[in-house]
């Protein structure tokens, strides 16, 4: 697996190990079925048509299977698409498992664990610090599986918990330069607020939302654990509402699903680390693609701009 | 008191018995200090200025206590201004007490309690009984005591108990109407969108928010208590999540405060009837003051508008 | 005719007769010209390409005609079509009629026309009444042939008719729950809010927009068509103006078409509940297509948004 | 009348006639009634206090009334104001008139009734040509007397007729330059636009909205207007129709007050000449109060900007 | 050439010559490579399909090369596309230029360039003229080439200067109407504002965004261009700024790419006279392809909005 | 001057040193003229009044001079006022000097020049290092006088070149946590981002906005001169343009000032930092006035909000 499925050019030859995502059946215009497939590997994903398809064919290429594929890759209506000549599922030999097509985190899980257990070990506040111990611990198992969204940043294995380390790091250099900020808030802060994700989120993989996350969302599912945390631990300081407010208050705004504004300062600083983060994961992951004096695709998580890359550029 | 303290017109002579809701000192340009008194009774309120206050006038006149005025309505720059001649604090004789000035539902505490308490037991769904039930128990005695805002609509004692009240006959009319809608979620709804104000604000006279109502919102409270009912009393169905989300939609938009718009029919039915019940409230109240052929003032909360009322009104 | 069109499922066979709602002609790739119908019963309406289309297939198949279909359902980018075995166009012997495939209003004509005949009969305003019925009486045979809109709500035939007798319904249930609302003028608002639509659209089949319709719009062509039958009648008092208003500004703000907005306490009714009945008869269709469990497709009318039906709901 | 009341700087004396604007009475901080007095002449108006004010004060210095003021310029909060030494009404032989003190446009009436004349009697469509003739007629009288609006631009006598003898100078240089346009279309429009506002406003002096101008506005009551004519002069074509479209979309957008957007390439232009004419007025307005080097006072109507007069500028 | 490509209908054949703006190459359902042209000439573009393309068609039909194509017009989901039936390359007897095929200004490149010189001639402030003509010079080649845009409006050869020159002879009759405005300013603003989109874009043919046109925008380039020019000319007066001024403010808005709104009256009239131009040529160029009785298609530029031509239209 | 004017208490008497920050004159109802000073030291300003003030009062008492008060705060409409009891000017033996009452940055002069050396002598790209130590050198002596702003935040002596140093190390944080970022291209960014701002303000004491402020803005300012920068060095790389684009885009939206938004990663890096200290010092600023469990007065650059400091803050 040489190079990734998105890294080839249209005219290529293709000869590849691959993850079907997802499948939908189609009749083409002369009147014969053919199966549309998404396939994936850990770079990115491909449109691939499989004409005449069998319903033999249609028992066999269905999602989460991994495929070897023999074809071209061809332009359709600007986008590239995979032009199937020879496809088969693998075989127990082939020297391929599911997870080597799914990305992950580049940080290891034990290595995450540790250092959000250093931060919380940190902590001074005894209300805060067991909170978060107690919901992080009522969570873990799913908090390092999960990814922090179905898309757009982080929509990784294990990208919750990444993009909770990486803003621990951000939050600590930002509170040794403004020296008046609460560390305990900001950290409990940074490790509760997206931590309502994974009763969002129906898992890591072909992540989508649960009926909690379509009609409450993530934001008011963990400021109702916050409370019942509170009151399972018999904590009743005003670390409780402050830390609901943190939470609740990440996203900034209401249009944006903070039904109220950041009004302490931790959370005002939480909103930004979170925001500079998530953004600085999509740019990256935009830039990649690009070759120095390119522009990216449009992101539309960033108000649909494009980025340059300048031909400046070391990276 | 024949007469509301509204009703008097500039160049009127008053002789009244009247509550101090706020007192703030200022100096005059003669460098003497004076007190502005706002007084209030049943109707409403008007701004006092007690000049050459003394020391003793400071102690004597503050928010909460009840005195005798004698003076004239004068206008000062549009607003009507009463000027103080003469003013007392009452006596343990004067026959008058707090509540005789504060404004109160148009319904009895018991017939209000009543009416709900039908309206719970019709319910047929267990789940949903059993939480609206255990919620309205836990806060009864302040549900029947705080308004319903601090300002806008139903800004009286027993104010929320009359709004909801209010709503459960609209929403019963409706339901008649259209049958498909599902009563007992309704009426649920109804009941318990409001309850968090009962945290959120501060009582039932000289109401101001508490700080969860500053850093929370009674929408979030009262997620968190459904939340809390239902771990309380063992209830797991998806009722659990579906009457979170009634209350969290019931603003109907992110920009009014709820993080999500109603995505169930009965949480947009709710919506409405808040709504219409709310508005019904102001406009009647504003119209009240003025004459068939006259506008009301502006009414914030109903974007500023003023309303007409028509010469051939009979009401 | 025993299941809609719409409730075939991709894979089933269907042998049904169908109405033309419209005809594109394009060429194949095979460079043969081909027919995209869409076909449509009382339930909904169905893709259908016609391969290889003859000269003489193009003037049979045309809209407003009425063909038997044999043919497959499939699945087209997310969307049924209909795979076409066989068509025929009906002979006399068929026994099906054009108003067979169009959708009608759940009343009857007549019972529409005497309730709605009541509620005139009972103002007590002769202002407000003679203007209503005149209007009415003018327009009459549109009204109830009418949909109230080429798409969204009540889109079907009489259904603008339909919608003012709900809306009438709900005008009263309200009104005897605020006392202080003016009958003869809600009632009247109802009459006549949407009744400019006879002029602005092009009649119950097939509807588009005219000429007047595009612009000027429903609500300016009966604003001014209350001035015309107010002069007819030789009614000058201020329940012209008040009626023209309530027309006007019934969709409640300019950016919803509305040069004024409601400044009448049953001019904001009016908007209320003229969007509660489009609302609840959007929600309704939306929600009988799903089961429990399951969200409806988005409805662009009601903000681009998916209802949900709890698995607890029982209807 | 040298000098206008407005080109009076802090510290001058004046001793002057001025017309009285409006009154109000205020308590002062003494117990002692004083009078607020709203005074203008032609160039605009001033505040002044008559403090100590008599009963026969009140009953002298009554609106629409002219005095003799002796006084004092002076500041208070950032705005002029007049202190008054001594003031007395007009006698019949102070040579002064009302008039002699309210703006009026800068062309006679009958210059004005000849210009837009000619331009009717030049246009060339029948049907568009009587109904603007009708119309102008109807209203002539109020037509050269009333202001285009209360305030903002061109609010002074016949400023209604002058705005559009302006417009249709401005209408004619750009239909020569851009020879598609239809002339007696945009004439008319022209013409026609804001007609209504001899019913929406009160007349010329003290102008204020009336019942149909606050419940209907100038828009809505001129399209009702031209539906009239046209039935009344047995006129059926599509001019009716696109001349009411002309005066319901000049404001352009839906939440400027028209409820449609020009759809017509005149109305589009109408639109244009107007906000042009009228933003000519209000910018010369302003900078004709400020020297070279100084910028205006902020414009409301012009998204509250302030202008700036270059150095260099010659006006 | 007797008829341009887009006034063909369906149905039609054609045998025409034709300018190839961009190619795509896709591969069909039967697994074959096609070519989708994108065809031009002076009056509009159409698509066409190449099926089953050879390498070598792929080496000759590519962009801006001439081609003459034997097909029919067909229609393909609303739009005319051309079924090519022949097609082969221009030889070098045949008798057609590149320039045959694109769209250019209806003014002699000679008769512009006098028109703007006396223009700047007349000018009497030397500053502004000094910096007009520097500038103009300096880029004069590429001023009297370039589109004024890459769509929209003026999208054609010499468009640009086009577009100056009709916004020139507006500015002169509006000043006439309008004495006080100052004629060297907005003369000197006309020429300038949109000067910097010979940096902005690429060129007259297949016009696309510079790096410093995405990057920075033609009007900061052009004010930069200001500042040098003055540098270089050594002048320093308050022209500098205002001209500076006049060309950042004439989108009119920040959120239209104005950083400053116009705060001289020159500069906002600069910013209507821009508009009006750049409309009519949109409404004019969409009407020509429309007949009396028609809706033009919508202009994306003009809030998405369909122009109606009325019946009685001359034009 | 043991305690800043800004802790005392409304009671309170005081006996200090303030600078008369401006002066405005009124009539007081009694007809006498008086003064509104509005007086200052390094914590904060303070209004009083100086009733019965003679023609000498006004002559002393002027902007920019020192006086000694003794006087007591009373509130006057909810604000602290200053009742003066005395006042005289300051005697040449007083002593205090008018940087006395004027904040300054926390950081000396040379210690800030020092940081900043240090970070363009790091520089790798020698374009980027440049460009920023001659645009530097050029506004050297402002840059390290000027606040960043008039209001808001940083608007102290020195406030810009503090506000660049704390940015510069919150950059190089950044930077090692994401090291794909371009360190010179960013430090650069933040060096040049408001250095405009030596152009756009007056200066650093009674900071107002100059007519290229006014006209300009300091971001457009600053992009002609990175312009004028390069061509004077010879700089013609990319590396100009993207300098242009980090200073255009540093406001981040078109409704925020900025033509184009970011587009480069380090433009969209160096719009949060900027942010993120900006607001940093306005919580800070805000925050400290108030004691645990209260709410700051609301911050209207911070979307008009309030901020709790909670019980359990340390700061």
């Amino acid at each position: 697996m040489a190079k990734g499925i998105i890294h080839y050019e249209v005219g290529e030859q293709v000869d590849v190990y691959l993850l079907i995502k997802s499948v939908t059946k189609g009749i083409a215009s002369n009147g014969k079925p053919f199966l549309t497939l998404i396939l994936q590997d850990k770079t990115g994903e491909i449109e691939a048509k499989l004409w005449d398809a069998s319903p033999e064919d249609e028992s066999v290429y269905v999602p989460e299977s991994i495929v070897k594929v023999f074809g071209d890759i061809s332009n359709y209506r600007g986008r590239t698409q995979l032009k199937i000549r020879n496809i088969r599922p693998v075989h127990q030999n082939d020297p391929v498992r599911v997870t080597d097509f799914l990305e992950v985190a580049p940080l290891k899980r034990d290595e995450m664990m540790e250092k959000i257990t250093q931060y919380i070990f940190k902590m001074k506040n005894p209300n805060i610090q067991r909170i978060t111990r107690h919901l992080l611990k009522k969570y873990e198992q799913r908090f390092f599986d999960y990814p922090a969204a179905t898309k757009n940043h982080h929509e990784f294995i294990s990208g919750l918990a990444y993009h909770v380390v990486s803003m621990l790091d951000l939050a600590k250099a930002i509170a040794n330069l403004y020296p008046s900020l609460d560390k305990d808030l900001l950290y409990a802060g940074v490790i509760l607020h997206d931590l309502g994700k994974v009763i969002e989120l129906s898992g890591p993989v072909s992540t989508s939302y649960t009926l909690e996350g379509n009609l409450l969302g993530h934001i008011s599912i963990m400021v109702s654990e916050i409370s019942k945390a509170a009151e399972h631990l018999g904590i009743t300081g005003e670390e409780v509402v402050v830390l609901q407010h943190m939470v609740l208050s990440h996203h900034g705004k209401a249009e944006w699903g903070s039904p109220k504004p950041p009004m302490i300062k931790e959370a005002e600083i939480l909103h930004y680390i979170d925001n500079l983060d998530a953004k600085m994961n999509m740019m990256d992951r935009a830039l990649e693609k690009v070759k120095p004096g390119e522009f990216t695709e449009r992101i539309f998580a960033l108000d649909n701009r494009s980025f340059y890359k300048p031909t400046f550029s070391q990276s």
